[in-house]
């Protein structure tokens, strides 16, 4: 299946250490930025969710190194939300280069009111612009 | 009960995101210094063990965070080697800012040989220097 | 006049500090990365002239700051080679934002080569794939 | 001539690049960095000036390469304010691992007021706590 996400890019130099692959930190980076060109995609930008009052913060972080990714990689960062709860949102990404996974990961954000900096429910608008990127339950899967 | 190992250092201005915080990114960094510093305290220098044949690679890395770090936090890191299996290290880390705790991490290190870059068993000297790091077992622990 | 070389890119959330600002150590990165995009278009890869033996190291740089990138600015770095010596190269570079030059640089590399790290004269083949982004002396420039 | 400012550090590994050294965007954070411990040293922290309605933005930044520091190498940065003008601060630091020289940089900060970002001139408090780190002009230094 593909996943609803899809993020290119190519590995910098200066992302990578003196074992010549990408130091590990710099991978929770590109979740991030993943993160970002999936609102951009979804809702014109990151910032206009924030303009709307509403902002996210990482809870939860896990990650399985599988292979390294090297300097001038081209590589994905492929992602499906697995679960939209009602002011949590967990996300399983991959990053692959071509066929091969280097690294998966798990996160889940907790959604924020930027006024006061606590949890809030996920409004109806951010829910629906998130729902195409939400995996579907395995009983409204297609047939093949 | 006091962690095996603490490392204290503060937060640069360039760690930080707009937000005011440590970038999440950066606190896996943190995790990879407190691994260096760990093993000068061991060994002398991490280098002193790549010297002799062995190096590691994290495997998995789990963080969950639970408060933010900020620009000239005097932070701390307390490290406890879990688990020192017969290839594999698994390590419980805590980043505190005094009594409040700000991240907690759970890394499994795998040991290469830096010749082939595959899975090799601890030699002795290293399983020897990192004993006092590892947690006791709960029927050997220090009664109160 | 038109730069030779532009590349374009979108600043990421995590290279901004507190001041919501990018952090100038970033620009230094962009500059690194907007030579291997140069090194792309004319050579291929980066790589590819480090398998040939020869590889570059920075001698000197120079920034001046007009103004501030912020997250999610679409940006770019233009570069015109000043002057390709023997041995070095000297390039300027700006980074802007529509007509808006937030910083310029000038930096100069030496030539190295890979298996004794010392300055080597720049082989024909580097020179002729660089030439066009050399700019043109003033004598030689296009009348209007 | 010792300068009047020295700070001790060691480079981390996500500092380094795939040719074992330093990353040259890092020596831009290294350069900050020695700016939040000298003003640590002269003000208690920088905090305290930016609470006090003071901040600053660097202008122009000038760094020579003469070697390269590597992991876990221990470094000095060692700075001299070279001029304290009305509005603007001219500082010259090296890096250098024991007796060698790695880098020099040389910095053009101004200072800007909090509530406007607009330049401003150095107020007397912050003209006294830096004079201790001015360069003594040369009729002023005493003789050997």
């Amino acid at each position: 299946m593909t996943p609803p996400f899809v993020h290119g890019f190519r590995i910098r130099y200066g992302e990578c250490d003196p074992q010549g692959i990408v130091f590990n930190a710099n991978y929770v980076a590109f979740v991030d930025h993943a993160f970002t060109e999936l609102w951009r995609e979804a809702f014109g930008s990151y910032q206009s969710m924030v303009d709307r009052g509403i902002d996210m913060v990482v809870a939860e972080l896990n990650l399985a190194f599988l292979g390294s990714a090297r300097f001038d990689d081209l590589v994905e960062i492929r992602a499906t939300i697995e679960r939209l709860g009602t002011t949590s949102m967990t996300t399983r990404l991959e990053l692959a280069r071509g066929d091969e996974s280097l690294v998966e990961a798990r996160i889940r954000h907790v959604f924020v009111e930027t006024a006061t900096w606590s949890k809030t429910p996920l409004p109806a608008w951010l829910r629906e612009g998130l729902a195409p990127y939400v995996a579907a339950p395995l009983g409204k899967q297609a047939k093949k």
